[in-house]
Order: structure tokens, then sequence, then C-alpha cells
């Protein structure tokens, strides 16, 4: 996946891989317009709650970047407006406002410089976020390889990799550095209905790894348990509440009920960034509901009556008393959650 | 669907719904071999225990229909070969050896009369029992009907319905007649991959009946439990042992874990000729596990990379203590089942 990053930028244009295309196509898409970017993240071209959030950043970028030099105002309303735009883009992953609100202090602190200059610094601050999403990316991989038995099977839910980050990944980051230090790993890996993420995105960055895995429908996931033939339970987060309930992708929750069901751990991992101290219950946490079509179509093709009703959440909450850890950059976290995050984030 | 069967007996041919291709087109299989009526039990053109059975019935008619009325020993050598072949058609569901059972009986009861009289005694017996499934499931919905709440929102999985049966259907059969009595009722219905039939199928059948439904993913069941936008649980059965262990298509068991943990009622609709009282455990039940293909390609469009190893369980089961009720033909079956299971097979 170094070969192939999510997100970059290049000579004023952010190339997005378009994630909906995968593993069939390889298509890097070349944008050069704030709105186009915000049509990704809508589309999920781009998703995962980190890429979403360093691809926000490279919005706020082009919302200037050929604006001229030499009208201030604006320059500046521009991009005030583009940033509102871009935070409406998807209402759950937090790292999306939080990277877009390091756009939002460069712009402020830079207020007075030559334009030319805010337009570098706001790449600067953009390119920083990619760069530092890795590095958080990294060390949730150190942190949690360490926890993880040899020989175990793991069973993850959509996709929490280099795809869905700016590198390595938050769950398969954990995974693929436990792999790089011997411990030999199975990964069942959650289809994911409705847009598959776990069939399309996490077979195809385990493949490229040699990483061994097993694809299931989500449906298995008890029987599975029940066989014994798992030992973890480990996944993402689009945001966590201050008391440790977690936002993850539509059948997490689930996951964690079975998990507890079978006592077997369940482990959330995710950068820093994801968590919102703002909020004290998951149940605040606004759940993006989608487009019917998703369920009733598969890669446009009906496989419903077209007039069903659906109910299409993203997301669901899974709350802190089925979270046996949460694995962040920062180090691992321990139930209680609450006082400690709180400790965390203040140190 | 009174107008549309899913098996009937027609001038010396068994007509078959072709159920992978519902609801987008509607096309009657008619079969004048045994062996085709087994290959459309093994891919799913019929589908459903009870359905099962009854076109396993039908086959054995089949396998005789056309042989020779002077050569005695190959016709009663040709229907054994029939009925050893067409019982290892699927492994899981217990109606299909049921109804194999009675045509065997049938023969041998018959065995000193004329071919075509013992042919017309074969056919007497499918056709009795295809009348016999549909009373059976009439039953069913009479008993289910009376415990169902008015105004209430019930999740169901895969296709009990009268797809699934001779008509009427078991866990929809239950919804049915309670509808018919003037209950309000609203359906969830898990899209139950990877062959679809909740969205596919019981989908179709309640828009045919105009009893309001939506469609969720599987993975979506927990959220909506969570949210208490679910009172009952209602699914069918496949295979049920003596102590009650429910063998029923996969994911059903995750359903009944997260039933339990929400303190939502589960119940399972079936006719007494899925129980097999030989099996003390659901331990015992053989799962029959299909081609990785299911999961990777839908509709034969590849969804996944086409190497991926994959798990495919068909059913899985469901402990009897996570089983509130059997709702059967004989009556409503409470815990603990082992004891009420073995008298009422007395009675």
């Amino acid at each position: 996946m170094q070969d192939l990053p999510t997100i970059a930028w290049h000579d004023g244009k952010v190339r997005i891989l378009d994630q909906t295309l995968l593993p069939h196509e390889l298509v890097m898409l070349e944008i050069s317009d704030y709105l186009g970017v915000i049509q990704a993240i809508k589309s999920l071209a781009v998703r995962g709650a980190p890429a979403i959030g360093a691809a926000a950043a490279f919005a706020v970028v082009l919302s200037v970047w050929h604006e001229s030099d030499s009208d201030r105002a604006g320059f500046i309303e521009k991009a005030n407006k583009a940033i509102t735009e871009i935070k409406a883009a998807r209402p759950t992953a937090k790292n999306l406002f939080w990277a877009v609100e390091r756009m939002r202090e460069t712009l402020a602190k830079n207020l007075n410089r030559p334009l030319h200059e805010i337009r570098q610094e706001l790449l600067r601050t953009a390119q920083w976020l990619l760069q530092d999403d890795l590095q958080r990316c990294q060390a949730i991989g150190k942190f949690g390889a360490a926890l993880l038995p040899d020989r175990c099977n793991i069973l993850t839910h959509c996709n929490a990799g280099a795809l869905a980050t700016a590198g390595h990944g938050t769950a398969l980051g954990v995974i693929r550095s436990a792999v790089a230090q011997g411990k030999r790993i199975h990964v069942f890996i959650d289809e994911t209905r409705p847009l598959l993420q776990g069939s399309r995105l996490t077979t195809f960055e385990l493949q490229e790894e040699n990483i061994p895995a097993t694809l299931i429908c989500d449906n298995m996931a008890a029987a599975l348990m029940r066989r014994g033939m798992v030992q973890l339970v480990l996944v993402g987060a689009d945001r966590i509440a201050a008391n440790g309930d977690t936002a993850n992708k539509i059948g997490t929750y689930g996951l964690a009920v079975l998990a507890k069901h079978h006592n077997i751990p369940f482990y959330v991992a995710a950068p820093w960034t994801t968590i919102d101290m703002e909020l004290n219950s998951g149940q605040l946490i606004p759940i993006e509901e989608r487009d019917a079509d998703e369920v009733r179509r598969m890669q446009g093709r009906l496989i419903a009556p077209e007039d069903i009703p659906v109910w299409n959440p993203a997301f669901d909450v899974t709350p802190n008393n089925l979270i046996d850890l949460l694995i962040t950059d920062r180090g691992v976290v321990r139930p209680p959650f609450a006082g400690t995050l709180a400790q965390m984030m203040k140190s």
C-alpha cells in the first residue's frame, strides 16, 4: 500500500484512490475543486474516519488554490465558506471536524500574511495532517501488536486499514505490526454490507501483504464465535465519546454483543483524533442514514423490489461496557474509560 | 401466492417456481426427470425445509413415472436408487428425509400391486404431503397469531413464507394469520446474505399481501434492537433436535443472542415434520457448507477478490436456552422443550 497512497497532493490537485471501484479497478481520481473532494467523501470514494479528515484538509487547500492574490476579502471568504461546507460532508466521523479545525486555525493564525503564503501554510498543515495520521497509525500498531497473542484468529469488520487512513491503518495497522514482529495471525473479514468494505477493501489489503484471511458474511460471525474459531474482535472507530462509547461502521455493535456472549475480547483501535471529549455519551453521536438504494442495489443492480422501504444507518454505537480496550496512538486505554481518557487528554 | 404455487404436479411433470430469479422474474421450471429436481434443490431454485420435502416427494414420483410397466425389478430398483440420491441432495433440513421416508413407506406398502398402481400411490402420497404441509402451516398460523400483540414490529430472517412451504408459510404464516385477524404488524426483514432470501423473497411475499415491511442488512439488526424498534424475533427452522436446539438459516443464532441481550422474545415457527427426535442435541445436526462463490459473487458478478478464501455455512444452530417458544402445528411448545416435545410426539 506504500506505493498506492489513499490520498496525496500532486501539482495543485488532490489525488484520491477511488475506493468504490476496488478491488477490481485501481483508479486514481485527480480533483482540482474542493466541491469534488466533498463529492468524493459523500460517495465514499474516500472513506474511513482518518482518511476523510486528510481529504477534507486538502479540500480546504483546493478552495483557495486558484483564488486571486489581489482579493484578500474574497480569498478569506472563500476559505471560510469551503470550511463550512466541507465540515457538513458527513456527520459521524470526528476526524473530519478535527482536521478542518486545524485548517481553520492555520488560516486564523496567518490571516495577515500575503495570500500566497497563507496558501502555502494551508498546504503545509494538510501535508502535516497526512504525515501525522500515518505516525499515529504506526504508534497504534506498536501499542496494539504487543497485545496480540501469537497464532490467533482475529475477526475484523469493515476496513480500518491503510485505505481508511494516511497509511498502515488502525485495526489493520495493529495486525500489520504484529505480523511484522513474526506473530502468526489469521484474519476473518466481515464482508460489511451494504457497501462491502470488508470484502472489497480489507481482503485487498491483506492479500497485498500476504496476511492469511478468510471472508465471511456479516451474519456468520456468531456461528464463527460459537465454534471457537476466533479469539479476538478488533475494529476501528469513527467517533469515540468521552466515556469510551464508540461509533463505528454499522454491525460493530452487534459484534460487540456477540463477543461478550462468547467471552471473546473486543478491542477498538483509533487515533486520538477520533476521540470527542465534548460528548459525554455515545448517544449524542449523530448517526448518518444513507440512501435506500445502497441496500436495494448491488453495484447498481437491483437485488430487492425497487420500492421496498429500507433502513440504512451507516454506523452504530457500541457502549463502553462492551469494549475491553481502546488502542490509541497515546497508548492502550483500559476501562473505566471516562477517567483515563480525560487524564490522557490533559497529558 | 395462492395463484403462484411454489411446487405443483402437472401432467407428468413437477412445476417449480425458480426462486433464484425472484423477485424480478417469475419463471416456472417444468421438470420431468428426478435428477432435475435434485438439481433444483441443490441450486436453491426450490428452498425452505418444507418445500424441499414436497419437491423431493415429487422427485420420487418422477423417478418411476416413465418406467416400463413390465420390468418390476427395474422399477423398484429405480425408485430405491432415486430415494437414496434425493435424500442426499441437502444435509440439514429434516423435512427432506421425512418426506422421502413417507414415499419409501408408500412404495413398501404397495410393493406387490401392479406397477401403474404403485405409481399412482406414490403420486397420491406426494400430493398428500403437499396438502399436509399447507394444513400444518395454517395450524402454525392459528397458534402463532394468538401470541402476537397488536401493533408490533417483528424482525424475521431469511424466508419462512409461502415460498418455503406448500403455502402460507411458517414464520410468515404466523404473521399472515395475525394480519388476517386485524392485527397491525410491521415486519423488519434481514436481507440474509449470501443468497438474499430476505431481500428477494420475503419482501416479495409481504408486498404481495400489503403487509408493511422494511428491509435491513443483517448487520443492522443489533442497532434496530438497541433503539427499541423491534418487539419480537420470529424465524423458521430447518431441523429441530429433541431438546429444542434449532438449525436455521445462517445468522439466526446471532439474532437469538442479540434478542436475549435486548430482552426481546425469540420464537421459532415450524411444522412437526422439522423435528428430529433422533438427535438429542443441535450439535449433532449436520451443517451444509456451500460454495465460496456464493459469497464472492453477487448474481454472478465478482464483489471480492476471486481467490479470497471463504467460510460459507448455510445454517447455524440456536441452542434451546435462547428460544422462548416453538410454534408448531400441534401447538405452542414452551421450555424446557425436551420433555414437552417427547410428550407431544407420543400424543
